[in-house]
């Protein structure tokens, strides 16, 4: 068998279960967003992005824009080295500075993404503290998953969400074993948001550290956008809080901020951070510039507030079922993946609607979803558009109604 | 013990050792690189960077930030979400276009690192090819020892550089098993390159597929930049090519390219590519204005060799050792991690010269070294001054010359 059979037959596989991925071309364009220019052929030339998690639209914001393209013209296009040899710049450092500003910390480290923030902070941590043990929430990202993975540390899951259970795991383990509560504020999949002052409680009991992912959540919660842990005033009792400059900042990057000594340890032994180019001086800036705005501008989470209230509002009328939750992210379950896939097909070829189905590996099979993310820029008519398609598509599919 | 404690003690360790690093903060200088403005308080207010991966100044290339800057202003700063969930744009596609044409391939495969790319793509074929075996040059990155790692497939290491050792080692697995030989073109910290017919055919006769990484000759080699396979007319015979578009081409990201069936494989199946944001469209854009640039202009190549002959010629005339190899990369070894930060920290206080110490874990404990990247920007004046520098201290250092 040759190689390329290997992999054709692991494909056709993924065909078979309806669960291989065809990405959707799109060009956002700067100004009209959520509109975007479609490049595929049976959809529409414009179509209405309903599933970006540049929540508040800050990829577009010209004060983002403006500062990545000055950073440009002042630094060039890429860093040129890894953090040690080269690359490091006078935007990485203010940015870490606004970073552990953001979540009153007394340091930060900026990572190429979130992905590898968390599985180079979660590798390392568990990896060369010795004998240490990592809880993981159930439903944790794959990228924490892959970190704990890879650290080789004892592993223990406790139920999604569930601080009593993580109180009867924490309880088992040795005493003196460094312990670490791995969790997230905003799920991103079901939108719920984890009870955080009674994990940080129990952790805090067995003497654990916390290892908080609000990668959905900074920007949008919190005054000054720090994300659940600074809304409910809980950020300086976690011990690491990890965030993404590609969500809500309309950028790209992640970082880890806490003390001092965990940056500095972080920095010095992950393998994913010593040994990567770093993040474009530019990006850096235009990081730095939407994290600043936000921290002041509480105009973006209001109006995405009101639009998300208003889509769940008008699903609720139209009887159309979407998951409960106190978050800004809109699931409505399909559960079976062809069916996903082809609302989602009528949606862009009929509406002109872009929603990507949400297909195992990313959610648990028999979970098949569609996952609206409203924004600021969403237009009233933008949700009474989506409102009306659905409402046709849910007669047609005859799928089951909320109401009967 | 605190968890700071714990951290701190480990730090400890390393400044003990001297392998604890200190970033130099850069300010880059567009039109004016290798040049930057130094933020460090000791250091002159310019100095002159001797140690970037942006090997021809693309990164300040008025082809590439412009091509950048344009992309913004059409699509802002970030894509939005990740490949499959709103995130693939216009400027990723033709980016991928663009790069299996450099390779000659099928396909290719974009992340947001070459690290990513590396750690993502040997995981996935190794974790998902049943039985398979991966065979490592002793000397690859350590994105793709981790990769190799994280898969948990076998491993087994052969002799850097030693196609002889590469067929032993084949010879002793089983016929039938997916045998994947895992290799570089330049090697990053000696400078040296692989003898890579040779590996090519001692893998064809067992069957094995090839995994090229390609990151330090890419732009570099090769009429069109296509890397080392391409100078040597080997890319048609090398299964997987990976490359970065943060080192030659200036900007930041990495890649595979190979036939479409292995592209799609890893597309569908690397956790690394599949849960993290995509590139910013307009750090696609650059990336692609940096690739067909140097797929017709070979001025920046003969530039860059003439100023690598230069430079090595002056070191040999001054009887500084260096080692010899036959790629851009000049390394001059220094065997201690502490005199290494000494004779950086002289250069660059006393000098306005930038070349940070490679220590561990860079390069093995008593191989630390000045990796000297001498580029088409760095005039005969920088040449002439970093050589006299090196003479002074080599002087006053005692540090042995090559002749005595």
């Amino acid at each position: 068998m040759t190689f390329d059979a290997m992999f054709t037959a692991q494909l056709d596989d993924l065909k078979g279960e309806g669960n291989y991925r065809i990405f959707a071309e799109l060009e956002r364009r700067c100004g009209a967003f959520p509109k975007a220019k479609s490049h595929d052929d049976d959809a529409p030339d414009e179509v209405t992005v309903w599933c970006s998690n540049d929540y508040l639209g800050m990829g577009q914001n010209p004060i983002v824009r403006e500062a990545m393209k000055a950073a440009i013209d002042q630094c060039g296009t890429g860093a040129g080295g890894t953090r040690n040899i080269s690359g490091t710049n006078y935007h990485h450092v203010a940015l870490e500075r606004e970073l552990a500003d953001l979540h009153g910390k007394e340091a930060a480290l900026l990572f190429t993404s979130g992905y590898v923030s968390n599985w180079a902070a979660l590798s390392t941590l568990g990896a060369r503290l010795p004998d240490a043990v990592i809880l993981s929430d159930a439903l944790n990202h794959a990228s924490m998953i892959e970190g704990i993975r890879h650290s080789r540390a004892q592993k223990v899951i406790w139920k999604h969400n569930d601080p009593e259970d993580l109180d009867r795991k924490l309880a088992t383990l040795p005493a003196n074993a460094p312990k670490i509560v791995a969790f997230e504020s905003v799920y991103s999949m079901d939108g719920d948001i984890c009870p955080m002052q009674e994990i940080v409680e129990v952790a805090e009991k067995h003497g654990a550290m916390t290892y908080l992912d609000e990668v959905h959540a900074v920007g949008l919660y919190g005054p000054r956008g720090g994300g659940v842990s600074e809304e409910l005033g809980l950020a300086d009792r976690i011990t690491l809080i990890e965030g993404t400059l590609g969500k809500a900042y309309g950028c790209m990057g992640g970082y880890i901020t806490g003390s001092a000594a965990l940056c500095d340890f972080v920095r010095s032994f992950a393998s994913g951070f010593i040994f990567t180019t770093a993040l474009p001086p530019a990006v850096a800036a235009a990081a730095q510039a939407s994290i600043a705005h936000l921290k002041t501008s509480d105009l973006e989470r209001q109006r995405q507030r009101r639009q998300v209230a208003r889509l769940r509002a008008k699903l609720d009328a139209r009887g159309i079922p979407h998951m409960d939750n106190p978050s800004h992210i809109i699931p409505v379950m399909i559960k079976d993946p062809v069916k996903c896939r082809m609302l989602s097909d009528i949606l862009m070829n009929d509406y002109g609607i872009y929603v990507q189905p949400i297909n195992y590996p990313t959610v648990p099979k028999g979970t098949e979803r569609l996952r609206f993310t409203p924004g600021p820029l969403h237009s009233d008519a933008d949700i009474d558009h989506l409102v009306e398609a659905l409402t046709v598509l849910w007669k047609q599919c005859a799928i089951a109604h909320a109401v009967a």
